[in-house]
């Protein structure tokens, strides 16, 4: 018998955070009798009188919002960071702790309460990514990190259905990127190259986990995917923060943003939940080759749009595991149309 | 102003997993509107003629459960590690990879379709360790890790409400315990002692986090908890493997799991989902004086019986959060009754 990665449990490796995922693609077999999720709902409404997030409503700390036209950008009203908190800290191996200083702010996508990012124009997710890169530019003048994110669907513990993301800054590097940062630094130590750029050139070579490209941009389910539809949207070219990019970049960004996300909702026919979110070098004033610009999109769906992929028990107590490869994954969103569902027929 | 742990945001460090978690303690009065789970359903019949895992019942592959007494334990039907994997590996920095091999088991906890742990008597609860220690000691023989675990409830990935656990054995050491192997040999290097037996020492001296404790073992809400609810069962005794225990030690242990599932239970009136699962040193046949064996238990719910923690964006780009301090966790868990709430009154 000859190892058969399609049939036969692995451990794929992880390079930018140095953890494994057990993938058993055999799995992908077994019936589903567990918990089924309430369908993401739809918003039909271009605006919702009861929407916190719509223009002109007033929101739950009484303040009113703007008849904003393009993005809009407020201070979280329940911020999990501050501004102000008073400095401490404890070195004691037990229980090191230091305190935390930053900025929590929501970013609402456009003025339609009914328009998720793959519904919008090339033009408004321009909007978006400029507003993500103001956002960037500003806070990074005062904090080490900016940590760009959305959480889509309700499944995801979004709890208002306006399209929007979340900005959060922080002085100190979260565990997560500080792990990739030490990845990316020990890759470009070991063999003189950037670790995200040498990866991008292979995929382009092998082109199995490709989803789709342009001219600037690749989305791949790289090869040590843990959510059974992740993807990593990678530039074709070096950038180290989001800041730096140029007008054409921003569009060719929008362009396959757009892509990515209208294949995602085209694979259960329905608007498709995820987290998502931007890493890149932190805001130090300082060159960092080794780190490459990217986007990771973790959506929660295994087999339809109300069965999830559950990260429990084995995954939590040893390490995450997948039922289908990363190969299979990236050819059943190539699989799917272009264009959006709902402008079908 | 001066720091105040139970206002002000801070972040604690998980000596085991060398990661930290961001504590913004504010955060908890923040109003809910988002996603609500459904109620995890009780089971009142003893027997239920649908269930694959009760006693003289077909399973989904055609084969026939015993008249079992105790516990019963058999082969996952899917599994997600087989034991017959061809070898194969790739050391390829960007493409590695290695096959696996190993078995899943099902482990049934008794015949009553309608009592999950803390319903069990100390008796019922003794049996069900017996088994982890005999299945861990026939796995441990064959593979180096052997993960005992449990899912419990629906909302934790659970697909059959008979109350079970599962077995998962394997030659390679899964990422999580490999990360708590290297910080506990790390701390023995640094300060000559086990990592493990010291915090027991000073959660036992500072007892804020401390939920249920009885001659042999002690229940906290880790220093560095991330779920809301998440505790920790430590032994007061040295020991590093399940299958050390002495007789003794299985019935205060069989004590202390009965009275932190009934305190869970009793938190939201509801029988309480979590995953659990043990760590202790590898099968080797080596020495592992820096390993402590331990249990956690990581919950999901927040707020209510229908309400959970989202881990998701800032969570997965960046670092877990929660909204509770570890401390304030421990207090409600305390405030609990002792008795479990179905037979009250
Ligand atoms: O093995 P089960 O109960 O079918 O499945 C459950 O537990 C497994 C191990 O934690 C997970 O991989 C699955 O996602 C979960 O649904
Ligand atoms: O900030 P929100 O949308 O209220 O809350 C959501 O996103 C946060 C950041 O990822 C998470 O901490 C919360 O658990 C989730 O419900």
């Amino acid at each position: 018998m000859t190892f058969d990665p399609s049939e036969h449990p692995h451990r794929r490796f992880n390079p930018l955070t140095d953890e494994w995922v057990l993938v058993s693609p055999h799995r992908a077999k077994r019936p589903w009798q567990g918990q089924v999720e309430p369908l993401n709902e739809q918003q039909n409404a271009s605006y919702d009188a009861e929407c916190y997030l719509c223009a002109g409503n007033t929101r739950i700390n009484g303040e009113v919002n703007p008849q904003y036209q393009k993005t809009y950008v407020f201070r979280n009203d329940f911020a999990a960071l501050k501004t102000d908190t008073p400095l401490s800290h404890n070195d004691d191996p037990l229980f090191k702790m230091t305190t935390e200083q930053g900025e929590s702010r929501v970013i609402c996508f456009s003025p339609d309460h009914s328009k998720t990012l793959p519904e919008l124009s090339i033009n408004e997710i321009t909007e978006v990514i400029s507003t993500w890169q103001q956002q960037s530019q500003e806070l990074g003048k005062k904090y080490l990190w900016v940590q760009v994110f959305e959480n889509k669907g309700s499944i995801m513990g979004c709890s208002n259905p306006h399209p929007h993301g979340q900005i959060w800054a922080q002085q100190q590097l979260p565990t997560l990127v500080s792990k990739k940062q030490q990845a990316q630094q020990a890759y470009l130590q070991a063999y003189g190259s950037n670790l995200l750029q040498d990866y991008v050139e292979r995929e382009l070579t092998q082109q199995q986990r490709v989803v789709v490209k342009n001219q600037d941009w690749l989305v791949v389910v790289p090869y040590w995917a843990a959510w059974p539809f992740e993807t990593l949207l990678l530039p074709r070219f070096s950038i180290q923060r989001i800041t730096e990019l140029s007008s054409a970049q921003r569009t060719s960004l929008a362009d396959i943003l757009r892509q990515i996300t209208i294949r995602y909702d085209n694979l259960f026919n329905s608007s498709f939940p995820y987290s998502m979110g931007w890493h890149g070098a932190p805001y130090d004033n300082k060159e960092h080759p080794e780190w490459t610009l990217h986007a990771s999109f973790l959506p929660p769906l295994l087999r339809s749009a109300t069965v999830k992929k559950f990260m429990v028990g084995y995954e939590m107590m040893a390490e995450s595991q997948r039922d289908l490869t990363a190969e299979q994954a990236a050819q059943k969103l190539r699989a799917t149309a272009e264009i959006h569902y709902k402008e079908q027929q």
